[in-house]
């Protein structure tokens, strides 16, 4: 009796606005409770906001037909932007490494977006990621009047699957005739050598340059 | 021009969503944009229940007429429950705290969630609180058949906000011909006399109760 009352009481609005904010990731039961009491509490009208948002972006939020990353047209800005030269392609896993890669105002290509990575474990293997789609976007010669890509590069991350990401890719491009490259590993900037990793110190000792260059 | 244009890129709706997304407690732009990125990517179909059950609780659950507790129904299920003891009523600060009481499953009587504390800093005094609301649940015969309130047990925190409220309400209500009590305070159940801090020890020291009571 007890527990069918508590199963009817989980079930009301504020119970299944609970359960509906548990969705967001690293949120659990406390956290979605004090997320709901909260806004419900102080901020109604950005709940409300909230709401409208998440279903206009649901509905309207695809992918950018050239770089795969999320947009709302079919072309996204950075694809579109004729000042950017289409000839380098910088490849990266998520949307926030694109952001992080635009953010440095240090690169004037364009991108892809694998949107994951190869993962076995994950059943993410190359058709999964659309690389078909990738090939399709470096080797198909534009007909837009832009120019074709000539240098590709590899910025996945430094993880196990990024790391095997960037070698199947660099095995699929080499003697296609264009230029790839791996984005650098080495000792951050402001870093100091004595708080730095074994790893990462051996390969930038490795991958070390010529004064000057 | 490039900065008109990264405006332009936030007000796209991903930037809304995940300008949206801050509201939220808790949650700084790293995470906002890391919920909105995976929200599109891996849950879509949650983001829109999300989306629908927020809207749904902003404009439905308001709060219950007797004990102030959020309810989408006038009268809330536990105070509707003719199970309950009318006759004592356990003031807490928040719902939280309220279904804390409740999970403990020691309490039969009903509830008055103050929604807050007396916090002056924060402009919450007895005319914020609704406290003329609380004295005519306390002592406004029921008209509905109840029993009227003839305890009161204040169960509101042990931070020196929820200690004023507490001492408040105790002024107010001594001398009313109602019995009033103060949840305790002392060891947690299963702690360690080595790791209680001093005041909780003291307390517990103080408030001690003959064996077999």
């Amino acid at each position: 009796m007890n527990k069918k009352f508590q199963e009817e009481v989980q079930q009301d609005a504020l119970g299944r606005l609970i359960s509906a904010l548990k969705i967001l990731p690293g949120i659990g039961p406390k956290s979605a409770q004090r997320m709901a009491y909260y806004l419900l509490q102080h901020d109604r009208a950005g709940a409300q906001v909230l709401g409208e948002t998440l279903q206009f972006a649901v509905n309207h939020i695809g992918h950018c037909r050239m770089c795969n990353s999320f947009s709302e047209i079919d072309l996204c800005k950075t694809c579109s932007d004729d000042r950017r030269d289409s000839k380098i392609l910088c490849i990266v896993e998520t949307p926030s490494d694109q952001l992080m890669v635009e953010q440095t105002l240090s690169f004037k290509g364009l991108y892809y977006v694998l949107m994951g990575r190869l993962s076995p474990m994950e059943g993410q293997g190359p058709k999964e990621l659309g690389f078909d789609v990738l090939m399709n976007r470096i080797f198909l010669t534009p007909t837009d009047g832009r120019e074709a890509v000539s240098e590709v590069i590899l910025a996945t991350n430094f993880t196990s699957e990024g790391e095997a990401t960037a070698h199947f890719l660099g095995e699929v491009l080499k003697s296609k005739g264009i230029s790839i490259s791996r984005i650098a590993r080495g000792i951050p900037v402001g870093g100091e050598l004595e708080y730095v990793d074994a790893g990462t110190l051996a390969r930038a000792m490795m991958d070390r340059r010529p004064l000057g260059s």
